[in-house]
């Protein structure tokens, strides 16, 4: 293996630590997954090789790609959902890091096309909206340049829907499986494991009382203000 | 940090180690939960500090409150869910623990704003009626003193109820989650273990006969008496 | 401690190892379960003591008692639930250890107050009828000598369907949770987790298609005989 | 033991370790399962002995069998299940590995007699049809050759719907359980979990959604040509 630009260092660090991450906390059978790192300075990410285990993982074999999709260094080959990530750190410069995994309960919401439906406060201490679900792709795209359009396939649903990707870090790509981002490439993980934990116990909620109403206006605004709002309380700050 | 008052290290310790049980008995992702532990003859109680992951905790770093939420000692931010526990052990003076988990069963029969029907004896070993679910708050509660109101609507649920505090030692919040107490941190704990459990059993339990019958009365009495009762034989005395 | 009778040093070792199994195997939560080892040459069994945590268990504070249930023994309480395995001991001769535990789903199943039916190879491996769901008692008998009757609950439940119980080693107690027993003690163990396997597989097997058909005769037969009858040729020997 | 032939160290070694994943992966409880590995050139098979805890496997106590079923080395009786994959190996060339568990959720599709339907991408990336499920055998079969005709049960399933082996590597035998196979042990294993995490998020899928649709046309082929078609690109070449 070549000399590693240093610069380079951190993001392969934190990209190699959010993947390990992944096997951790559940979310992820054998290399369901992947997990990149941004250096929006430099314009770059570091992301998982494609199809090698996590086990043989280290901060040297990420991929350094740009936000073109273009490798820039490293011998292996990216994670064949690079052009996704690419499109959305070009577009979305506040994220740092991006997840994508097959977890079972989002996974199985994607496959049934349906928004995940905010029921309780777990789920509004991350977010005031049903944690959307994005159509499955038209087929010109599909059969085009399918990795780089599931990108915009996110950011059209964020805009057809008004959201805005600072507040909702998560999303569901239709009978696919889920991403989410955020600051870094640890807070994308620690999303990921929350949309799975959400998305668990919406189906729960339903399976017990189909007829379950969504969370109250005042919950949802007072969950959201105390971890996020400029009077937030909950962390150390 | 400033010299700790010794007269506080064994409800730190408590609280610690209560603390420490919820990632241990599954019931807790990240730091979505949170146990303390009161000295009624001091009017104080430890409590986990806020967002804090559960490998940095300690003895240490619990965080000493008065029952009217006042922070007494600690250099950290308490839990953000600390006013309702103070009003709970201002109110309910033999409560020596409580604690509050998003554990996931418990949390989707909140979210359903059901409660938890008593169908068996696992249920009755420790109460001998359904799991009160708490309606949500008003909205003016919510807006208000949130957590602090929080206590308040546990409490009035159980007078609506004519419900004991000292028999019946778990409560859902709607739309929120469980919380648990007991004599001992220790105890509230292993309340929140049980109510997981009962919560998941019971939802089973419907699917897998919607018309199940609740728990015959005599069983009830049975089951609560050999354990609670005057004459009990469970356990080691 | 007094000085133990090395009479007993079998049934108490097999007790010990049995009883560990139960958290290994993820059947119990705390204290919810026991398992007890027969010697029916002296009339006796090995059982756990009631209520104390698995990690503090020995083959030394296994608790002897005689199949009228008496205490014959040790320094602890024996398990509550001693009267139900003294009575199976006492009119059942060939099996030399029984469990109780109160694992997820065969209680679920027992709350419903069904048994499970026999819907494929792997439950046809153990038995081959449904799963016996005893009623629950008589308030009468509840309010009597509850754990005694609960024997004879089992034992009138076999009786009526005509079951044999060297061939049906499990059984459900109607709003309690499941019994198994065995030759031995570890066996006994063994059947309480295919049960729960069983179980959670037929409530699966209900929700993917409420029609699903009971085993056919064939197979049924099929897979008795290849494990346990004259020309058996599963396992070694 | 009498001295190993050395030219079945390989295959001895391939199915040891294929067989020590599948407690590893979660797909047995107990001795609920076996691999085998293959050597064409030679015409035989290594395969687990019957009944043999898995702590207790190792290379050398691996059994081998020639395709007609008939052992060829080994002290130990091998599984139960050896005539099916004999059957399997001699008519299906370029398969080198074979797995039969009874993994929870793949078992209660088999009980529930209905294929696995095709609901997403994760599916999609290892076949583009639902999961077969092979009909019960006619009592005939069972009463007669049972393991044996278990194998051509599988092949007519396959012969019926026009499937070719090399492209789906796994079945459903209805009332039964699974069988998968592949290029290799390992790969056969890696199919056994990639069922059951498909069979559990298509229960979820149905049961979030009970009118969720197929997966569309032209994500199913972008699916299986990005991992298996002549320009695939993932992984490692």
């Amino acid at each position: 293996m070549s000399t590693l630009n240093p610069a380079y260092a951190a993001i392969r660090q934190q990209a190699y630590e959010a993947n390990m991450q992944l096997p951790a906390l559940g979310l992820v059978l054998f290399t369901f997954g992947n997990v990149s790192a941004a250096d929006h300075s430099l314009g770059v990410f570091a992301i998982k090789p494609s199809g090698v285990p996590y086990e043989k993982l280290s901060p040297e074999n990420m991929v350094i790609v740009d936000f073109d999709g273009n490798a820039v260094e490293g011998d292996l080959r990216p994670s064949s959902d690079t052009k996704t990530h690419a499109v959305l750190y070009k577009h979305w410069p506040k994220i740092g890091g991006i997840v994508h995994t097959h977890s079972t309960y989002g996974t199985a919401w994607a496959q049934s096309q349906r928004d995940i439906p905010l029921f309780g406060t777990t789920h509004a201490d991350y977010n005031t909206v049903d944690i959307p679900c994005a159509p499955p792709m038209d087929d010109a795209m599909i059969e085009g340049n399918y990795e780089y359009e599931t990108g915009f396939q996110i950011m059209n649903c964020f805009n057809d829907r008004g959201l805005d990707y600072k507040e909702v870090e998560m999303v569901l790509v239709g009978n696919h499986a889920p991403f989410t981002w955020g600051k870094t490439a640890d807070k994308a993980v620690h999303n990921s494991a929350v949309l799975e934990c959400v998305a668990k116990m919406a189906l729960l909620t339903e399976q017990i009382n189909p007829q379950a109403p969504r969370l109250k206006e005042a919950l949802k605004r007072k969950h959201w203000e105390r971890k996020h709002g400029p009077d937030s309380y909950y962390g150390q700050s």
